[in-house]
């Protein structure tokens, strides 16, 4: 990651092992010596990371999902995204949660930035994207989730960030993340009225 | 949330127990029959949750952390956070994580709001606070914990979030949240200066 300054661990490692593990993500728990020599166990959801993208249509809208989370047991407002898979790019992954999530084939795709979602427990990384010229077609999506995709205009859904409405962590943070593009975005196209159901 | 708009599960919950615990985290492992009538199963990371703060000094300086974290065995700037602990409120988590990360005290705490850090795998819910009028006294950092504490300009801090050097997805939110409420601070005091280290 580019905020990498120091060099190197200040632990000493002594044992790295899987104690649990899922086809989605594992437990690793290193045990390690710290500075002060006091040994110590560290418990780790270990995920292969993931990609998040804000898809914009030639309209100006931002494509949101609207999705029932069996993890928080909450409805909530996304965007796409859906964990890296091994042998697939990252712009891959992306084009293929846009197809799959929203039906979406898109222009172009910039990587916004990544950034660790839970670094106290997990190295788990969300790599942040921006999709452009996305057209919305068929979607496929998989069969455990339940979503709705929603067309929104971009000054709506940057309001959906701040007055918490739009709660997933990742998503709110690229949208503000883009803020500054996605209004110069909207300001060069006509008014794309309001939240609209595909 | 706020952000609750329908009711209830479009899943039927068949079982739900715990696969896997820690002291610090637990996997959650429930069965579901989904509404086209498959049977599907969830792991989830059971969390109760942590705040992060942003600690502003009445010069106009944000305190950020330097941390080394075995989770993604890389050094990251972030806000002051920490889990949340049975039987105390969220502000006063938010007042002992000030005084034992960078031994601060707050004038006022104020909610910015609450995001999912991870909701595809985890119900962590991140609850964001802004502290102003923060004092830096003695601090009592825990032991494994391997971190410098830095008074930071809030432009400073705010382009390290756009840069990428603030990698910690929570952090990076809730600064820009604030953004405007941080910028009119910075207007109305004298300029902080560079980075300084405590």
């Amino acid at each position: 990651m580019s905020s990498k300054r120091k060099n190197g661990s200040p632990f000493e490692l002594r044992s790295s092992r899987t104690v649990w593990s899922s086809p989605w993500f594992s437990i690793r728990q290193d045990e390690v010596v710290l500075p002060n020599g006091a040994p110590n166990a560290f418990n780790i959801v270990n995920h292969p990371g993931a990609v998040w993208v804000i898809p914009v249509t030639p309209e100006g809208e931002i494509v949101l999902i609207y999705q029932y989370r069996q993890s928080v047991e909450d409805w909530c407002w996304e965007l796409p995204a859906g964990g890296i898979k091994f042998g697939i790019s990252l712009k891959g992954t992306v084009r293929q949660e846009l197809k799959e999530e929203v039906g979406g084939t898109a222009e172009a795709i910039e990587k916004i930035g990544e950034y660790y979602t839970s670094n106290g427990i997990s190295n788990e990384v969300a790599h942040l994207f921006l999709a452009t010229g996305v057209v919305l077609e068929e979607r496929r999506p998989e069969p455990a989730e339940v979503l709705e995709v929603h067309r929104v205009p971009i000054a709506e859904a940057l309001r959906m960030v701040r007055s918490n409405e739009i709660n997933d962590g990742p998503s709110a943070l690229a949208l503000l993340l883009c803020e500054g593009e996605l209004r110069a975005l909207a300001g060069t196209l006509p008014d794309a009225g309001q939240v609209e159901a595909v």
